[in-house]
């Protein structure tokens, strides 16, 4: 059998995420249907970790065994021309028979991206949060390295996660800013004043808070071992609490050191998250 | 009667244009029954021109009449909150009773986006032209600045445009790279070689060509006085055989000269243009 290594782009929006599901349209489920109707075979993908509904990755691992004797490059070819445009393989290799994308990884690297500016955007709702209050990136980093190194994260940890055990190490955590992202970095001319009458759907809605003038796109990065589930989300909800000025940084360490769910922040919407990457 | 401008942002990917039609989706038509029913009167929209079928608009200008005393902010608020989220309203003033979106305006800006990389993109295939073919940049501009200045351009002009007359005034007209785009910046790691076997949907195949290594976001901006149906299209994908290197950058000269659209190039699909700006 050989043992067959993709690495695939999605944009999640429109799937009920990576995992199969006899009933809905997921990631896993088209590509193994698109997989299997070229190598002739019924095949099972391992991916290196689920991905939630409306959530994206840049970089997904999988692997599946075949009796097919195809080359690469053919299937590479076959599958970008019969897959829809929101999924892309980026790349396709045999590997060793032991290689296993998820029992194979040594770690992970997630980012989410915010968007925070005074009005939501057309062109990145699927791709971000929309947030219209200033947060501050150097509270919010301040917070972000108290969960640098080996924790216990049940804090941030979904109640329907089903990992045996909730200590992982996170080897970074940062926020990075880009004022001039693609596609807002070109926009912004022949504006008129901003009106402070934003309410975006998923948007957070605060009254109190002042509007940001400027448009920034905010990238955190988090690269660990491993992950719980709704882990990322549940650490930049609770970082934005921070990056708002509800909470000081040493109430992010509280949050960590209390391992209770019900102290952290919101989950972070699934549209913001990309899995990056995969470590092994 | 009261003169409202707005400024929206949309991803034109869910919609046949801009312009009313009875029986399809669009923004024009979309933008019309939401304001019309936060004002409670039937209103017209005049916006600074058409965008086609898949076409997006960072900055698209438009402006109605209303008996309606109405703020705008609470109409800002209202429309943003009733808006689909892939259209936007960034801004809303009210101006004088003779201001018009489209007489009124003195210059537009397009920008156009190239994705030059070997395979295509689950993240950037609603904003941007895949060409996995290398690009060559300076060639491209070479060519570009042929068209600076005041100049026929029937050669970049569809048989559906119905424009007056084909002079047009172009005062900008270059490529800039982003080597790190949204999202595109975000990946990369972690990827195996890249196996030379992509075919995309909507991405140029010439098997002759050499494959680019890296991947780049190519920015067309152009600024002109107008422009005619299809002509910034007509200009890309004309300029785009220069890049290739299957024509030189005095051809594309020749092509603007001949005033003859059997010359020039293909049309570049609609999904990697946007409205940047509109000049009054």
């Amino acid at each position: 059998m050989r043992n067959i290594k993709l690495i695939i782009e999605y944009d999640g929006t429109d799937y009920h995420g990576w995992q199969y599901q006899p009933n809905a349209r997921t990631i896993q489920g088209v590509m193994e249907e698109k997989v299997g109707r070229i190598v002739n075979e019924k095949v099972v993908l391992a991916a290196s970790g689920r991905t939630d509904a409306g959530v994206h990755a840049l970089s997904q691992v999988a692997n599946f065994r075949t009796e097919s004797s195809i080359g690469c490059e053919a299937l590479h070819r076959g599958l970008n021309a019969l897959l829809p445009h929101d999924i892309v393989v980026k790349s396709i290799s045999e590997v060793e028979g032991d290689f296993h994308s998820r029992f194979s990884a040594t770690g992970k690297v997630y980012i989410y991206q915010i968007l925070n500016r005074s009005y939501p955007s057309a062109l990145l709702s699927r791709f971000s949060w929309p947030i219209r209050c200033p947060l501050d990136i150097g509270l919010m980093n301040e917070a972000a390295a108290y969960i640098i190194g080996e924790h216990d994260f049940s804090s941030f940890r979904a109640s329907s996660c089903g990992a045996p055990h909730p200590v992982k190490t996170v080897n970074a955590a940062f926020f990075t800013v880009k004022s001039a992202p693609f596609p807002l970095g070109l926009g912004g001319g022949g504006m008129g004043p901003i009106s402070q009458s934003f309410i975006g759907a998923a948007g957070v809605e605060d009254p109190t808070c002042q509007f940001r003038k400027e448009e920034d796109l905010l990238i955190f990065e988090i690269e660990a071992t491993g992950f719980l589930h709704h882990m990322v989300r549940n650490i930049v909800g609770t970082l934005v609490d921070v990056g708002m000025g509800k909470r000081m940084p040493e109430w992010f360490k509280d949050v960590l050191t209390l391992r209770d769910r019900k102290v952290a922040g919101v989950t972070a919407p699934p549209q913001g998250l990309f899995l990056k990457d995969v470590k092994y």
